[in-house]
């Protein structure tokens, strides 16, 4: 399987919905064994990962990836069955074609094709899959990389594959993300019938100005790298439907997406203090569901950016928007670490599709970074 | 049945929850058969109604009240059971004891003696019983009150039986109701993702300050009768539960409870106005649940403060607080109108109970005030 359009056909043939792998490790162990690659299969509760490796020495280059993909969504709405890669105008068209399938197979292809050709390269390749990104991110990379820790075993480059471009592969690489912080919020008052407003204390009326407050403030202006910190009020509950009835609390949720100005702790000190003034009586909880992170400079994006420049012969933006992804538990080992891979469009939608030109830009670039980090 | 005691027990006995009538309105249309009535029943799809009336001349005095009961709630929390009358501490306890079976008991017993006494009374006597006051309302006193006014049947003065007292039977008349108005407001925004918030509107985030303002707004400071209008949110409904994506909409329940200062659409102009200074993009929908009314002075008023005071010795407080009444129904046909009844402190709870010499004075104070107006 030379061809990395055809391997991204059969990763997408195999039904792979998180945390269920389906089949696409064993594949893979046997495509990284046949070049020399130590395969080691790390189970985690429900989640298989691999973690394979070729070569001893540093530098460690890593490709990560999930294998797992979305639910499908209304089946009857696809044009063609999600699980069987369909070719059409210039596109594979199923689930996991964009996330992250054809990153995969590129990965593999490139890879081979680089150990062909440089036999005696520099430093180790490694492979990071796990199979529950899309689910709840506890026993998939964030574990792996646990282990590699304990034993001291260190990532100094890491692509992961996520889909990064917008139209064309490399046009964007993302070199970070930001945080991500939630909160859930339950403000007390006194329950009552609203014929007796004075004994009512109403915690929608109390919690409005303080909501007002939270949605108008400027957590920060974010800087070279990120966006200004956001704020949104994603559920909002109070009441049981009676409509003479004042209920005796409300329960709000947030959600902090934040850049590297600020840091969970003042974002919480900052909620806190706009709910103290307002005087409300309440509880809160956090999650904090990622730390932001950022690969400003280094090797990697140099590397990435004249390989993009050089075999496509575009120009690469550095970008930190959009949402969570693997990276944040890679980048805290000190590695450097982007993700680069085909266009995003279609991702978690109903006919989620990839560019088969794309997926060909995408084999020839990650193979002229390991040529440029590796040879 | 001569004694207004053993007319309580005997209806908290009959398991009478809404709209379930449980043989009450047989037992009342055989005692006021004996005392010269004629019963009519009036049956609107549910609910079983009587109307029934002694005399044909004007004035009509009528006697207004409902044989239904609210739910026990958890019956294993009822000091006795619920549905059979248990005297304790000078107390008769059981569901509906307050309100409102202890009343059209101290009316039956009244307007037996009342007769008895002066069988060549001025007017009428008539009694208005329902079974759905509890319920919605709407196949009850308000269909009777129609079925009157077709045939140019008019009440004169109505007691309507509910608990208006606080202490000692009399220390309140309720001589008016609020009116209530009901409105459904549904803000729309843009959804999406909290990882893009440039794409979003988030409709919790624009409503919030519209909501402070619409709890902060003054309708009115009420007048000589009625207290301040008061408006109060009592369900506030957005997201999936999902904590990363922003809801397209938000939905708000609110209350109003207003006096004769304002009306209706006043109200809803005044909500409308705030909602568009805020450049809101909204549904609202309103149920107009009860037009207030007042009984300002006039003869039953007066005739019930003497009776109260001549035959108890005590100060009446007339007050328009409170939930709404079947009274709303029976003002508007001109009729002056008063609710007079016990204490109301453990109306619709556990162990609902009522003072038996509250009873007792109630009938006395019913018989007095029939004895001033038709005698
Ligand atoms: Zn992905
Ligand atoms: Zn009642």
């Amino acid at each position: 399987m030379n061809d990395v359009i055809a391997l991204t056909k059969t990763l997408i043939n195999k039904k792979s919905i998180t945390p269920d792998d389906a089949g696409c490790q064993i594949l893979f162990k046997e495509l990284l064994a046949d070049i020399g690659f130590t395969n080691e299969t790390m189970v985690f509760e429900d989640t298989t990962n691999l973690w394979s490796r070729k070569g001893t020495k540093q530098p460690v280059f890593c490709f990560a990836g999930h294998t797992d993909v979305v639910p499908t969504g209304p089946i009857d709405k696809w044009q063609s069955p999600p699980f069987e890669a369909t070719e059409k105008d210039g596109f594979i068209f199923g689930r996991g074609a964009a996330d992250m399938k054809a990153s995969l197979a590129a990965m593999m292809v490139a890879t081979r094709r680089f150990v062909e050709d440089y036999p005696a390269h520099k430093g180790s390749i490694a492979f990071l899959i796990t199979s529950d990104e899309e689910g709840p991110f506890i026993n998939g990379t964030t574990r792996v990389i646990d282990t590699l820790e304990e034993r001291k075993e260190k990532i100094d480059y890491c692509i992961v594959g996520e889909p990064s471009s917008t139209n064309l592969t490399g046009d964007v690489i993302k070199n970070g993300r930001r945080g991500s912080l939630t909160g859930t919020l339950t403000v007390h008052g006194i329950q009552g019938h609203v014929a007796y407003p004075h004994l009512i204390k109403n915690p929608i009326h109390l919690v409005a100005p303080a909501i007002s407050e939270l949605a108008e403030t400027v957590w920060d202006n974010g800087n070279a790298y990120f966006p200004a910190t956001s704020m949104q009020i994603s559920n909002i509950h109070a009441g049981t439907g009676a409509t003479n009835v004042v209920p005796g609390s409300i329960e709000i949720v947030f959600n902090f997406r934040y850049s590297t100005e600020v840091t969970a702790e003042q974002l919480q000190q900052g909620v806190v203090d706009i709910l103290d003034k307002h005087q409300l009586h309440y509880t809160i909880g956090w999650i904090k569901n990622g730390l932001p992170f950022i690969t400003a400079e280094g090797s990697l994006i140099a590397a990435s950016q004249e390989a993009i420049a050089e075999t496509l012969g575009i120009d690469t933006t550095l970008s930190t928007a959009g949402g969570t992804s693997d990276g944040r538990f890679i980048a805290p080992t000190g590695a450097q670490v982007i993700e680069l891979g085909p266009e995003n469009n279609t991702i978690h939608k109903i006919n989620e599709c990839v560019n088969i030109e794309n997926v060909k830009s995408l084999e020839k670039v990650y193979y002229a970074i390991l040529v440029k980090l590796l040879s």
